[in-house]
């Protein structure tokens, strides 16, 4: 990038970013309607030609992979076999940057805040993931292209397929209307629905994809015992909850951390980094009582001032993340969802911040995600994060995998755009239920009351000696319907 | 174990080590062959009855086991599953372990040594290992039990087949010694050898067993393309040689570390930790010249004296490993082999440092082998492993992996008997090579010389004028001919 276009581009986006700031304040004195729609137009006036950042954007990005690649940063694995697209390997300098990265995640989160570190195996049998949903909510649809046997996910090309549709200058609004509703729920639709719709779309044209098929996820195949390769660590500290509980001396709350590698069957990654088949996890697992979710620590971070990008903002058009206090923002927030911890760092050195709970019971008090919202801040802070590249975005109710009851990014602006690089999700008890039910051992907490509880209960007790004349032969099956609940 | 039980285990087990040792010292100052043999003969003597010893060894490692198990050091994977045999957990105290051992071995080697630590993915494509050897080496020969589904390793069923055949009293001295021929070389054969060796040994007796067929080992099959999950982190380095040779500037030595999770396809894993399907393993590659052999630290390490083993004493009954000065060790070692370096440490948290060379040519310098043998003993008795009970052990011919032309093994006496925990084999030129040849990458080393070498050489110039007319229209295939070397 030259000097001046560099120049030209900064002063353009300091301008948009300026004008953000004037949005987000006339809406937090709660201006009137019109000048806060005025102030939301004006960005879009100073932004330079789209299409020219973009060029620049990849031109600077395509300067920086080959340097990364030259220096050996990063590369892509077993180039002399030309590779595997979505392996990369670390060189010196990256794994000394990654070394450096987790030591600082260790500091910041497993030693100042007390947790366990344990390292479960990446090989896992079939029956965790069936439980757990991966296989049946991961498998995503995908189309095989019969000319050069590449694969797509069909996901991706009807969202593509109907962007193409509305290019079109002759299509009518009503036709338009429909296109924008199918990309909008596209990510709502069961692998069923959406082999109809890509049927659907791939009448139309001329393609050379074959039809539809289900892929599984990092599946691999054992001899001794089918075995998946985990897509996160979760699943390990799941399975061991009731272990980690008896450690912790049966007292909730705890968290367990693990960094490891994990895999992921990609059907067409892309991105560099962002979208990889294998790469380092780091990842915690946050358990709490689920009536008990205040934060001891919470005032710690409650008066940090950061970017964020709440749904209802999100859902409106032409709105802006906005800096807002954190204890302000967790009191706002907690009035219409459950919010808890799920944190990642960048797909290839993922920190995953993760906050689980036995049983969610609708209680809004979200001071637990409030403070690991703020720990993260404060980790990606010290890691040397851009602060005005930096904020935290709440999921739409769409985009949340199936075990999340609720789900807020933090997302870093790159030359990508805005990409997720920590995610906080509550997954409620959905895990835990899931493996209690598959498995059959309760993986549950307990609580021992200060109070007993009395409860009046109407109990059966069989008179044996009138039953007996009165049923014959089938006076044991009265007797055990009768014993059942 | 009672106080009694182990106060006479000590006394017999410290009878036999001193007798060890004036063995050793009888040897060291050339006695007299009856003189050594007599002292050979009086510790078996001395010895417990060996199945006391072993049954308090197995109730002292099952209490050892229990206590782990309880308190989280390591624990079986997805046990609410019922587990995977060969998976384990390190809970909270065993990952500390594995840290503290990681961080140590990170300081030791490739702090103070100047290393270059990489990470490369644990997914290797398929071309990666037709290469290396190990999908044609490492195919084990396995047997499935008809009635139980369980698969057994055909060499193991062989070799027990032949010791339980040789407890019969009826059998004559000739069978016996046929027995013992074929345990001492089941090693040696080819899948196929094996294969006809156990249809003879299953057909003497009543067995569950199927006949035997290959297993191969690792395989991972993913949609995209094949691959193999990595046995060892060293491919990963190899294919990236000329990469890491670049960043050094042109110049060896140089070395690569890595630590990383490795997979491996156990048919029956058994003996704890010591044979898992999954294990962190940390590796050392040490790129030498051929010709240059020496290490300018080795004065460094020279003057350490510890228990080796050589091959030549191992193949005299009733050896023992010797305590040694490294640096005469290494001057009588070097008459017979080319050593070099490849070490493990335990099968869990295994440490391994590789040496290849780029072209061995029987040069007889093991200063570099010498150098890493002392460095790793001083690692481990860091890391606090008694010196009583380590040992530097010579593999015999039979021993070594394909790949190997030598290999010396650290190992540990512990309730399992001398285990391997560090690897040191000079894989040559074996693995550069053959990745230079399938992939059609020189991975090689260049050398400026101090004075250009001029070398005569005959070339043919074919006269064109002349092949014209006595050729015609073969000219130009003549001139082909001609031009090739």
């Amino acid at each position: 990038m030259d000097a001046p276009e560099q120049s030209f581009l900064r002063e353009k986006s300091l301008a948009v970013e300026d004008q953000e700031l004037a949005v987000g304040t006339l809406e937090d004195s709660h201006a009137a309607k019109p000048e806060t729609d005025a102030a939301i137009q004006l960005p879009n006036k100073s932004k330079p030609d789209k299409s020219a950042v973009e060029k620049d954007r990849e031109d600077f990005r395509e300067a920086v992979v080959k340097t990364l690649d030259r220096l050996l940063f990063v590369h892509k694995s077993f180039d002399i076999y030309r590779g595997v697209a979505g392996l990369y390997d670390f060189g010196p300098h990256g794994r000394t940057v990654e070394l450096n990265v987790l030591s600082l995640w260790r500091k910041c989160f497993v030693d100042e805040e007390d947790m366990m570190e344990v390292a479960c195996t990446a090989l896992t049998p079939e029956a965790v993931f069936n439980a757990s949903g991966h296989v049946k909510n991961f498998t995503d649809l995908m189309v095989k292209d019969e000319v050069d046997g590449a694969f797509h996910r069909a996901d991706h090309l009807v969202k593509s397929y109907c962007e193409n549709r509305k290019k079109d200058p002759t299509i009518s609004a009503e036709n338009a209307a429909e296109l924008d509703k199918v990309i909008a729920h596209v990510e709502d639709l069961s692998a069923e629905e959406l082999g109809g719709v890509w049927n659907h779309c791939s009448s139309h044209e001329e393609s050379t994809f074959s039809s539809s098929s289900p892929l599984q996820l990092d599946v691999s195949n054992f001899l001794w015992s089918k075995c998946y390769l985990r897509p996160e660590t979760a699943q390990g500290s799941f399975c061991n909850f009731k272990d980690y509980y008896n450690l912790n001396g049966r007292k909730l709350p705890f968290a367990v951390a693990q960094v490891g590698r994990v895999f992921r069957n990609e059907i067409s990654p892309r991105q560099g980094l962002l979208r990889t088949r294998e790469f380092t996890l780091a990842e915690i697992e946050h358990f709490v009582h689920p009536e008990h979710k205040s934060h001891s620590k919470f005032s710690d971070v409650a008066k940090l001032e950061f970017l964020m990008f709440p749904r209802e903002e999100q859902e409106k058009p032409g709105q802006f993340a906005k800096r807002l206090c954190l204890g302000e923002a967790v009191a706002k927030v907690s009035v219409f969802v459950i919010i808890f911890a799920y944190l990642l760092f960048d797909k290839k050195k993922k920190l995953i911040l993760i906050s689980t709970t036995e049983n969610v019971l609708g209680h809004v008090n979200s001071e637990t995600l409030g403070y690991f919202i703020g720990r993260v801040y404060l980790f990606l802070i010290r890691l040397g994060i851009d602060k005005e590249r930096l904020r935290f975005r709440h999921h739409l109710a769409n985009e949340m995998a199936h075990y999340a009851t609720d789900c807020w990014d933090a997302e870093i602006e790159c030359s990508y755009g805005w990409i997720e690089c920590v995610g906080i999700a509550d997954r409620s008890d959905y895990d835990l239920r899931a493996h209690s039910e598959k498995s059959g051992h309760a993986l549950v907490a307990q609580e021992k009351l200060a109070e007993p509880i009395e409860v009046e209960k109407l109990a059966i007790t069989p008179e044996m000696k009138e039953l007996g004349p009165a049923f014959k032969g089938n006076q044991k099956n009265v007797v055990e319907a009768l014993e059942v609940d």
